[in-house]
């Protein structure tokens, strides 16, 4: 058993400290967090201790860290916990700012962070994968990702997110970056504000399409809204020499009805939470396996490189011209 | 050209009329019909004569006849044309009593007579039949034959209409034999009237099921009502040793809509002559070729031997009891 | 939490030891089976002790008991935990024996059981169920229920199985009785030995279908087969007066592939522990319920009318007539 | 009957013949092609009589002319027969040169002219249209249009078919046009040559993307590659405040089949001929409307505004930037 600590708990901590203390070979010893109250009350739920940031990093028993904290603490707890000599799970943007980003790079690269980044660890973009990989429909060509909420987070929330494409489409950048396997070079992005008039008060679009291109031509299309009317809206479409693979939304259920309208298919999987339960659940056994030894599936640089394509794409956005890598 | 005769110009008789004159190879030279306007309406509208049966039957340029007249005159006239040396197209069934169709025997039976079975020519069942002939899901074993109608006919037609199994499951029991490649040697049916109480008024019921047993043990459910509430439903699942083959139904168009209902998918399509219609033509240009030369794919025996199953199963839902063939 | 026990450590046992040990309301207690490796190893798993028997009826601490021992041992289990005063989860088949499940209706009618037919507490089925209350598609008239296995158990297993309908289709008996509302009145069962010979001289059958009639008329068909050769195959459709609803089966991801052989979805959930591990979850979640106060949904009747529709199957398939109940 | 010619007897010609012919409002009178056995084959075939280009502007008793020629000769044609007081039925694209296409406003803006963009007439696009213009979904707000040849042409009709935009994209220029009820005034395009070097070399591209924007915001994105790997993929996805509507590809059949890879459905409807065989019948029975008085649903302005898009496409393509129009 590898004991861990969380840091932060709030609304995603809350769920990597279910998935911890559930885990086999973890047992979630401490909880941190600034409002007593909620350290107090999960601590409790799970049979963890409550202790200081620095306790934690102090305590040579405690072999791994999850930062799910505010993004702007992201930086400074993962490299204070690499270098008291702990693996790090650590919830994404990485940063919100690129250049920040970029600062930590020689104490995270290469260290044994895990950016948490949880689609790479969904079982249909896994199969996706899976089946690109093994080459039954020969080279990737293209992919379109299709990403949308079921509805738009409140303008205190968009206000501090960085803009759509650092908050909510950084998903999708890495899931491009993932499936490609070759960078992008090229970001043309454009958006409107189609759903809530506030949002483009702010500043920021809550629809929009981005299209990058890769060195060797491939092509994907990124397509965003913060409000599908339909719900969670999470689709990938890989398009290759031999054929096509798609991964399609998860449904409450498997009921169809029929009456003379026509057919009737259950809602999408709704909440985020929801759709991506087993999402969460593999990736923190993946960092029970790093926790023995496993290097990381997703690192920093990962993180790092999928925040410079939003950044990117906000900039295409904001001057209407490509970006070029 | 071969020129064929219509005897009947009612529903399907119309059908037929214009799937001869639109195709390659036939030319409708005439019609018949008792009722003098509908056999001229019919005739005026494809450029063919009207004709008594008599000169039809005389007439040695008609090469062939598509009898769609009344069900009682079924054997009658295919009997007349074959001995005038036609080659016949009779609407099913071939007769509503078993014994009188056994009785052509001698006349009919290895003729050059085509049993309009259309479902023999739909191309979504052709396609099925091929799967399991192709072998690549291995033998069949069981097969489940669901056959709704949309709604149910009126009274006067349920009256005379010889009763739910000669009436509407009669196609049903052609599907089984031809997929299942085999005669089935025992028959249980069970009905209830549950969409009209007039049709059980009338000594019928409006839905029903039958299992059927072959010598080899394979086994065949026909699920049949008179009134859906969501379309016409024709599907066939087919169970073999290596997997399962299914025919679904066709939908109006291949739109769905997608909201925070859950999605929905377009009608049935609904009226037997649209879903059917390629069947139809499948089944003229059968004929055609029967005109140029070609074995019925369809015959005499074939009318025989799916009355018998409808007489058996009519026979079991009447006493209760297995009716061994 | 309340305390309990668990009686067997075999695969089942397992399932139901992890549910109640990870369930907030519950705490697995003990657990007792005659294999004392298989206890101590069960309980070292999940924290719990190693019981006798006897010590968990005498234990005033235990408030309820899982029996998930042999099937010959439900019946005397439950009865000796009800008479101790302990709530009762009691996996299927109460017993192989009508007479002798029945028998014991003194003590077990109307008592704190929950018999174990999971498939009540699936979502899919769940859901299907609730799309027939709330009256959508009007009144149900009749059901098709599909359950097939992946593949056929070994004949030592079938040897003392009970038969295909008392051991396999009992779960579809359940379903057929908890979606109709109305008990069968009439049964025809008619099976054949077409997937192992061994079966057949072991004098069961591994394909079956049977037919119930319930006293209003209402039709099922159930589809039984032990090896379908595309997985398990669990679905049922439910015909109304204003539509129908069907609950489909669960693939393993919802990943598509299209080429020139046209498209391919994944696999259906294969093994009955993952296709029914929700099921099982909100079985014990049910029985953490009944453990608070609230009455059982599924008891010691339900689990004596399956069983003689099943012995009524037996029956019907033996002697080649209806059996009327 | 409208008795109409027909100019040009290759393959598009030939579908529009038969549509003409088989029309019960229309009768095919004449046949023009500089091909004299093209045009006494099909004249015979129909029962039309051959004519020349002249004798058929100069006859008073033709009253339509369908203009299925070579792309250079659709204006030219066109602005003959509508000054000979016809109407007409002119095959896309109008012209390959905008500037050209632009300077016959003054002859044919407004006229009775049929632009051929069939796809507004196929089935599943009319109902998609039909569920946006019932507003059961809200107001729409984006597009993506898929449309992926099964395989690429053969080099030499690459280099004279104006390139990928004008030549396969021009029909989702004008599908976009048609749905979004508004103008496009961005256009950004991006392409690669990942399918055949040699339509590089020709100085093409095989694989595109081409992202508009409205005036009001809406965006919408066309996926274009001349070769799918799995059939002639035809699709569109509508995004709207309420929900989401979407029209799927065509299958060649309603057959699945399942074992234990999956499940298996058949091919897509492949070739355009069959594709779209429904909407060709369509698209001429709008034209027998017209002949009897009805305004052109696609008109001249149509064909300008899609080949304007497609040069604003090739130009973005060209440039790496966007185009505003």
């Amino acid at each position: 058993m590898s004991r861990i600590a969380l840091i932060g708990a709030g609304r995603i901590g809350r769920i990597h400290a279910r998935n911890a203390a559930l885990h086999p070979r973890l047992e979630l010893a401490a909880v941190v967090d600034p409002v007593e109250a909620s350290a107090q009350a999960l601590a409790a739920e799970w049979g963890a201790a409550v202790r200081t940031l620095e306790q934690v990093m102090a305590d040579p028993g405690i072999a791994g860290v999850v930062v799910a904290s505010s993004t702007d603490t992201h930086l400074d707890y993962s490299m204070q916990a690499i270098a008291a000599g702990k693996a790090v799970f650590c919830e994404k943007p990485i940063d919100q700012d690129l250049g920040r980003a970029r600062s930590a790079a020689q104490a995270l690269d290469g260290s044994r962070l895990l950016l948490a980044f949880n689609r790479r660890f969904d079982p249909n973009f896994r199969a996706l994968k899976a089946k690109l990989d093994d080459g039954g429909i020969g080279g990737l060509e293209s992919l379109q990702i299709t990403s949308n909420d079921p509805a738009p987070p409140p303008p205190s929330y968009v206000a501090v997110s960085g803009g759509l494409f650092k908050d909510m489409a950084i998903h999708d950048f890495d899931m491009a970056r993932w499936l490609l396997g070759e960078e992008p070079v090229e970001v043309y992005a454009t958006g409107s504000c189609l759903v809530d008039p506030e949002i483009g008060r702010l500043g920021d679009v809550d629809t929009a399409r981005t299209l990058l291109r890769t060195g060797s031509g491939r092509l994907c299309v990124i397509s965003n809204s913060r409000r599908s009317g339909y719900g969670y809206d999470q689709r990938i479409e890989a398009y290759a020499s031999g054929g096509m693979a798609c991964a399609d939304n998860v449904l409450e259920s498997t009921v169809r009805l029929f009456n003379d309208d026509g057919s009737r298919g259950d809602r999408l999987q709704n909440f985020f939470l929801d759709r991506y339960a087993r999402a969460y659940q593999a990736e923190m056994d993946h960092f029970a396996d790093m926790l023995a030894g496993a290097p990381s599936a997703v690192g920093y640089a990962d993180g790092v490189a999928a925040l410079a394509l939003a950044e990117a794409a906000t900039q295409s956005m904001k001057s209407g011209a490509v970006v070029r890598l």
